[in-house]
C-alpha cells in the first residue's frame, strides 16, 4: 500500500543557455521515468531542476511532493500534489535528503551537496546522473575510492549516465533493505 | 491541483477502556470525513489516534501522509500511502503542525500540547474536538479569551464537538488565506 | 570541570505596568541567583524575560548564554557572554529546552508553553516561578494530578513562590541523575 | 563583552598511524591558539579531533562549548566548560556551522563535509587547515574557482597550512561584517 519514494535533488536556480536547456529537459524526463515506475516523486518543491522533475512526473501522471523551504505556497511548483510549507528555509533539505528511498541527483549546488551529505549519513542510497553539470559532475573525483563519502563506507553513492538508467538504479536500491544498502556502486549506462 | 492538507494531532498510545474505544471509533470518523473533503490526511503516521484516523481515511479511500519519528517504517501505520521516516524523534512534531492547511486535535498528552504550540506560533489553525480527552478537554479553560494561546492572538483556536463538525470546520479554516486566519473562535456543533 | 546550566523561559515581549515591572525584578533576581549559584544562564537570549534575567546574572558575574532566533545579533541582549545566532527562528526553542540542566519558567505566552512541553519530552526538569503571569500562572490547574502534562508522568513540573526558592529546586532538580527525575513535584516557598 | 566563537570541525573518529597522531597534534596546537586569541571554542563535543582541539584549549586556559548528538553527556570531551545535550543526533552539525563567527576545518569525514555546507550556506566563513587529511585536502580540487562550493559564491572558503596561521585568519574573518564575507579567498602560510 505504502508508495515508494524516490526523491531529486538539483539546483533552484535558472541554468543559462543550451547546456541548461539540456538538463532541464533531463530534469523532466527523470521525473517521467520515477511516474512510470510507480514511485512518488519528492523534491524540495520550487524552482530550477525541482520545477523541471515536477513538471515531467506530473506530465506522466505521477504524484509529486515538495518540502518548501517557505512558510507559504509562494515559490511552489504549480506541478506538485501535495506541498508542504515547512518554513525551515534550507534546514528542509534534511526531509527530502532523509525521508525518501532512494535519491537521483542532477547537477547542483551547495544545497544539494548538503542533501548528498545528509543521505549518505542518514544511509539513503543516491544515485548520480553523470553530466547533469554542478556538483553531480564534481564530486566523483573526490569521493574515496569513487564511491563513499569518507571511510567508513555508509551508503554506496551510485552514478548513471541517463535518465532510463538512473531511475532503475534508484528503484533498485529503493528495494534493498537498509541493511545491505552499503555495496558497491553501480555504474548505470545507455540512453536516455 | 495541489490538495488541501488536513493534520490530526493526538496521542499515539492506548487509551484504556470505553472511553478509549470511543476516541478511536471518533478518530476513525474524523479520518472518514477528511477523506470525503477530499484532503490529505496527514499526521505523525504511528500509533494510538493517528492509526485509527489513518484506517477512517484509508476505508473512506482517502490519501494518507505520515511523518514517522522513526528513522525506518517498523512502527508505520499500515494504512499510509506516503511515510517519510524523518529519525527526528519527537522533532519531527513540527513538521505536521507547521505544513497542514488546518489540524485538528483529538485528545492528546505532551506531545500533542506540543504541536498545539508550534502550529499556534506558526499560524496554523487547529481545530480541537471536544470530548475527546486529554489536552482537548483541558485546554479550554486554560486559554486567553478561551481562544488563544497568548495575547498576541496569533490564530483563533476553534472547537468543534463531532467529527463531522469538526471536519467542516477545519476545512473552512484550511481555505482561509492566511492573513486573515486570526479570527473569532468558532464553535462546531452537533452529533459525531 | 563542566558547569550546570540553568536555563530560564518566559516571554519576549514588553508587560507593561507596575506588574510588568515586578516580573523584571524578578526576572533580574532569578538570573542574579542564578550567577550566585554559580550555574551558566542560558536563554533565548533577546528582550523581555530574557534580556532581564541576563541583566541580573551578570550584574552578579554570571556567565550568560543566549540561543537566538535570527542569523545575527541585531536583537541579542547585551548581557551575553555567548550568543549563537542560530537562524531557526521559533525552532530554536528547543535548544534552550532541552540542553539545560534544569529550566525555570517565568511568566510566558505561546513560546514558553512551548518550550515547557519540549523539556517534558525530553526529561529536563522546570520549576515554574508562581505568580509570575501567563503561562506561569494558568498551566496549574490544567496539569494532570497538579505535576505533569500527561499520563505518562515523564518529569514532574515544578513550582516555587520566589526567585531564591526557585533556584534552590532548579539547582537541585539539575543535579537529579536523569534516572531519578520524575520525582513527585516540589513547592517551594518564602520571600523573594 | 560578547565572545567571538570560533568553532572547529573534523572527525570524530580515530585516525590511525603517525598520520592521526600528527593530526591530533595540529588539533591540539588550534585549540591552544583559538584559546590564546581570546576567542571561545565551539565543536561538536565529543571524540577525536573534536576531543583534541578541547584538550588543546582548556590547557591554554581558552573557553570551551561543545553541541553534544546524545542526549545526555555520556559521550562529552572531559574538557568542555559547557556542553549541550542537544538530542539532534547528526543534526546538531548545524548549530556548529550556523552559530559561531568562523569555522576551522581539519580532516574531516562525511560530516565534517555537511558542516562545511551548511556554514557556507549560512555565510559562516571557514578555513580549512591544509594537509590535515580528509575532506580538508579532498575539497580544494572540486571548488568552483578554488574557493567556493557553487557559482553563488556565498562566502569564500580560506586555507590556511599551519595552526597558527589557520586562526589568524579565522578570527580575521570572524571579525568582518557579514555583508563583506564573501571576498577573494585568503591563504595562510608557514610554520605552525
Amino acid at each position: 500500500m505504502r508508495k515508494t519514494t524516490i526523491g531529486v535533488i538539483g539546483s533552484s536556480g535558472e541554468i543559462p543557455g543550451s547546456a541548461g536547456d539540456e538538463i532541464m529537459r533531463l530534469a523532466r524526463q527523470v521525473g517521467a521515468e520515477i511516474a512510470k515506475a510507480g514511485a512518488v516523486l519528492v523534491s524540495g518543491g520550487t524552482t530550477g531542476v525541482m520545477a523541471a522533475v515536477s513538471q515531467g512526473a506530473r506530465e506522466a501522471e505521477g504524484f509529486v511532493v515538495g518540502f518548501l523551504p517557505e512558510a507559504d505556497y509562494s515559490r511552489a511548483s504549480p506541478d506538485l500534489d501535495i506541498a508542504f510549507p515547512t518554513g525551515m528555509g534550507t534546514m528542509r533539505n534534511l526531509l527530502t535528503a532523509r525521508c525518501c528511498d532512494a535519491l537521483m541527483m542532477i547537477g547542483g549546488g551547495a544545497g544539494t551537496l548538503n542533501e548528498l551529505t545528509i543521505a549518505y549519513d542518514f544511509g539513503t542510497p543516491v544515485v548520480v546522473v553523470e553530466g547533469s553539470g554542478g556538483w553531480a559532475d564534481r564530486i566523483r573525483p573526490a569521493l574515496f575510492e569513487g564511491a563513499w563519502l569518507d571511510e567508513r563506507r555508509t551508503v554506496a553513492i551510485g552514478f548513471a549516465s541517463s535518465a532510463v538508467a538512473a531511475v532503475d538504479e534508484a528503484m533498485r536500491r529503493a528495494a534493498e533493505p537498509k541493511s545491505t544498502r552499503s555495496l558497491p556502486v553501480h555504474v548505470g549506462s545507455a540512453g536516455a
